[in-house]
């Protein structure tokens, strides 16, 4: 099996079994503002065991391409959701889970606007920007308890720009 | 009385009276990811009569300056966090309430990394991208009920920048 991860565009679709695109898409939810704003009303599911929901900022230092994915990670506590504070790209990859371990990686490159939210157990990398280091607001589970799962891969994946 | 706000930089301790803001600032909470992370946990106070939290997002267009503020709202039934999807800097003004209607507006500018949190029935401004039309996360409730009260001014306030 070919331990290499090609990167795709970041797409609602493909990215629909592990969690939600947050973007601006389609029909606005409502005009507001005399007209000067377009909403898009709640475009994640937030699904804490416990807790509560809370706004947080991580600020991440970059990787580069072809990256070298030795880890992954979830939280069996509650969803996680990702929100670029600037137009910088990150890098979004998640796994299916197969039988209690990342099955094969999906890598997906975001464009400017665009955040995830991770469901909650869903297998995903480590906050990831590419040019430069980020700052991301994250909501997610705000409470007591191990909220962390980590998966170490005996061999590393390569996650690379389809070049072809 | 001036009908003239001058704007300032966006300051945490000038903005508690009305809210938090959301950045990286100062200790983190948190080192993760191997240290290539810092994680500054729980910065806003939600605050949700009834409803849950959502993430919705907002794409509004621009406001030259000097702006006229004809009008303020709040948001009698819950907090709303708004969180920029871009390094473009907005403009956020509050008002203390007095006797249930806006007293004398504050303008802020933010800089690249920093959002805002307006706690439940603090009276702010639409919305206000300055330089292009924006798109931004906003965290506020999901819920039914009327959750808008607007304030129309008799005569607009002229909120301007620093030019001394």
């Amino acid at each position: 099996m070919s331990r290499e991860v090609i990167i795709r565009p970041l797409d609602a679709e493909a990215f629909a079994p592990f969690g939600e695109v947050i973007e601006a898409r389609g029909v606005p939810s409502a005009m507001i503002n005399q007209g000067k704003c377009a909403r898009f009303t709640d475009l994640a599911a937030l699904d804490f065991a416990d807790g509560r929901a809370g706004i947080s900022v991580f600020e991440g230092q970059s990787y580069a391409l072809p990256l070298a994915l030795t880890m992954m990670e979830r939280h069996p506590l509650g969803s996680q959701a990702f929100l670029p504070l600037s137009d910088d790209p990150f890098l979004v990859i998640v796994a299916p889970d197969q039988e209690g371990v990342p099955g094969v990686p999906q890598a997906f490159l975001t464009m400017p606007g665009q955040g995830v939210n991770y469901r909650r157990n869903v297998w995903h990398g480590v906050l990831t920007p590419l040019e430069r280091a980020g700052r991301f607001a994250v909501i997610d589970r705000i409470g007591e308890g191990n909220n962390l799962e980590e998966y170490w891969f005996e061999q590393p994946w390569r996650v690379l720009e389809n070049t072809g």
